[in-house]
Parts: structure tokens; sequence; C-alpha cells
């Protein structure tokens, strides 16, 4: 598998503000959305889980042969937490988290990514 | 449920270096360690994800009512990603941390916290 120069892993943590917070509550539309995000963005999907909560919220995770896509949702504020972790140059995050923000009908969005096993010997400059 | 005062969640990323490398290397180990991890930080199980992966290495995820934990190892490198998301201030992320660290014999450990959903209104300084 090809890997990245700098780092072992990027996990991308996005936020998603304004979205449709009915979606937000549908615990089973938004697994059916991550699983087609993580095809979307050319990963291999080894199996998903997701729960619904009481009174409202859900969370779920995608784990996938690239590491894992998760999302947190506060549908009372329209606000969702998605991260995804990558060991793959060859997965599109980017792709995903914009599959991600159109289908959540979110007005405000953005993300961050954070290299990871960065301390290993193989990433110190020489 | 308690909430935090200054973001909706709390992501903790935390990178366990000079592990012991048989042990990133069992899926099965890792999915009790995490679950005991969760019950140590007290926090509420609702599944658990594991995956070996070939020739090496393994991926998993538990699934919380206050949000997730998941690993991601790298058994030639003796390194593991982890991540610990709560929305709860009642869950002590810094127990499992300290657990995890023990159980992988990590030499070299280290995490960061990263605030999430801190553009909602209601975080915003007046």
């Amino acid at each position: 598998m090809e890997t990245f120069k700098d780092a072992l892993g990027k996990h991308i943590l996005a936020e998603f503000y304004e979205c449709d917070s009915h979606l937000l509550n549908d615990a089973l539309f938004l697994e059916k959305l991550f699983n087609q995000a993580a095809r979307v963005a050319g990963a291999t999907i080894l199996g998903s889980h997701f729960h619904a909560f009481s009174p409202v919220g859900a969370s779920g995770v995608v784990i996938i042969m690239e590491s894992h896509f998760s999302i947190h949702t506060w549908p009372e504020y329209g606000y969702a937490a998605v991260d995804f972790f990558t060991c793959s140059p060859l997965m599109h995050y980017q792709k995903a988290y914009e599959y991600i923000a159109k289908k959540l009908h979110s007005q405000n969005h953005t993300f961050t990514t954070q290299n990871r096993g960065t301390a290993l010997p193989q990433f110190q400059k020489k």
C-alpha cells in the first residue's frame, strides 16, 4: 500500500455547522451516507456501526481498510463532528468531506488535518 | 447528561510509541484492552468493531454513549494512533490513556486535545 512521506497517517477533524437537523437525527440515513462517502473517497469498507440516541443525536463509525470515518451529531444545534483517519494518500478524503457537507445541507463547514506518528525516526529531518 | 462549558466535545489524539509489537498485532487483545479502557474511563459501551490486517496491523473502534475510542496500529514501528472522542466531562479519558500506555508497554506517549463544535454561538465570548 502506498504511504505518506511525512507521517504514518492523516487525521482530518471536520466541523459541519448549520446542517439539516432532521438528517442529523436519522442514524439509518447517516449510516448510508457514511458508507457512500467512504466509496466516494475510494476507501475499502470493512464494516460500520451506528447508534441513535434518545432524545436526539446519533453516533457512528465506518471502519475502512485505510482506517476510519466517524460522526457524532447534535441535531439541536445543527452540528456534526466528523473525523477521517487515513493511512493512504490514495484515499480522497476531500471528496468525502464535500459529499457529506452537501448531503447534510451544511451551510458552514471546515476541517483541520493532523499528521500522526510523526515522532518516528523516519520522519525526523536529518 | 453533563456537558462541557467551552465545547460540545473533546477530541483527544494520542500517540503511543515504543510499544510491544506483538500486542499491537493482536486484534483480539486490542479489542479486550479497549473495552476495558472504556470501562476504566467510566464510559458506557455500545459496541466494538476490530480488524486484523495482513501482513501486520490492526484497527478498531469502541462506540460508547459518550462518543468513541479508536486505535490503528503499525506493529512494524511499535506505534499506535489512538483517539478518544467524548461529549461528557464525566468520562475520565486520562485514565484510559494511562491504562492503554501501560498495557501496550509504551515507553513514549503523548496526547493533544482539540475542542469540537466551538464555533457555535453559545461558545462565543460576549
